[in-house]
């Protein structure tokens, strides 16, 4: 299972693949796809869905997932955010991708084992868990964050459906 | 010149197509494309791009518009919003159209004459405008609206630029 880790900002967007075996992971590729500053709006997210489809074209993740989203008290930022999220939703989406969503809080839960993390510690996990990966930006840090979780939740429903298919 | 005007909401987005000849208008088509309550919102995404890319396929306009969004109190609302609105601007700048964007208003300011204009005033100035119109749903109306809006502005400025050719 490859899976495609997404996090959506309308300047930059993160992303991170990752391949799981078994409870196994294995780092793949990082990195952002950017919108220029200047460009008009519908151009902008034309630029990151652009970018999103050379990298499942070139990378073929099997699934995506991204973070739940935290509603900005700024208005104005909270719809900017959520415009480059449809952009950036629609790209793994019609490239057949399935998305999964995870709460921010399960994404810190899963991988250093409390919702209350900070993103240091997050970060220190993913270089940890995902040796030699190179995430050397935040957002592809956080991308290959959402990733990791989304492994976890999946081999665990897949442990449980084997265990209830052995009992049956 | 054929305008797509866009009305977008993640439930509904509303679209409507006019011929602008000199300074007549004529209605082509309007409609809605809906999502599914039930599907996962990339999927829900996924659905108004097909709806649009099909809108756009078959009537082939060579310009789009849509209102600058109205930023709603609701941080939610304004995320779910801002991400169909992302979709929506992506199948117009994907189908390699430029999406102008307008203030309500100026759209009201536009087709009635004042900026404070009731929306049944747009609505009743829309039909009287575009003979023939259907605009039976309230989004396909907006839609229109911002279309109409769209032709006066860009002829508008087209007068503006052939007055300073034949001055030059």
């Amino acid at each position: 299972m490859r899976l495609l880790g997404l996090d959506p900002g309308l300047r930059t967007t993160g992303w991170g693949v990752i391949d799981v075996m078994d409870n196994r992971l294995r780092w793949v590729a990082d990195g952002v796809v950017r919108s220029q500053d200047d460009a008009p709006l519908a151009e902008r997210l034309a630029q990151l869905y652009r970018g999103l489809v050379e990298v499942i074209d070139l990378h073929r993740p099997t699934a995506a997932a991204v973070e739940e989203t935290f509603v900005n008290v700024n208005p104005a930022s909270t719809l900017k955010l959520g415009q480059a999220r449809g952009a950036v939703l629609l790209a793994a989406s019609l490239q057949g991708l399935a998305v999964a969503e995870y709460a921010p809080r399960l994404v810190k839960q899963s991988l250093v084992g409390t919702g209350r993390a900070a993103k240091e510690q997050v970060a220190t996990m993913v270089r940890h868990l995902l040796p030699g990966c190179l995430a050397r930006q935040a957002d592809a840090t956080d991308a290959l964050a959402v990733a990791i979780c989304h492994a976890h939740h999946h081999s665990s429903r897949a442990r449980i459906q084997a265990a209830l298919e052995r009992a049956s």
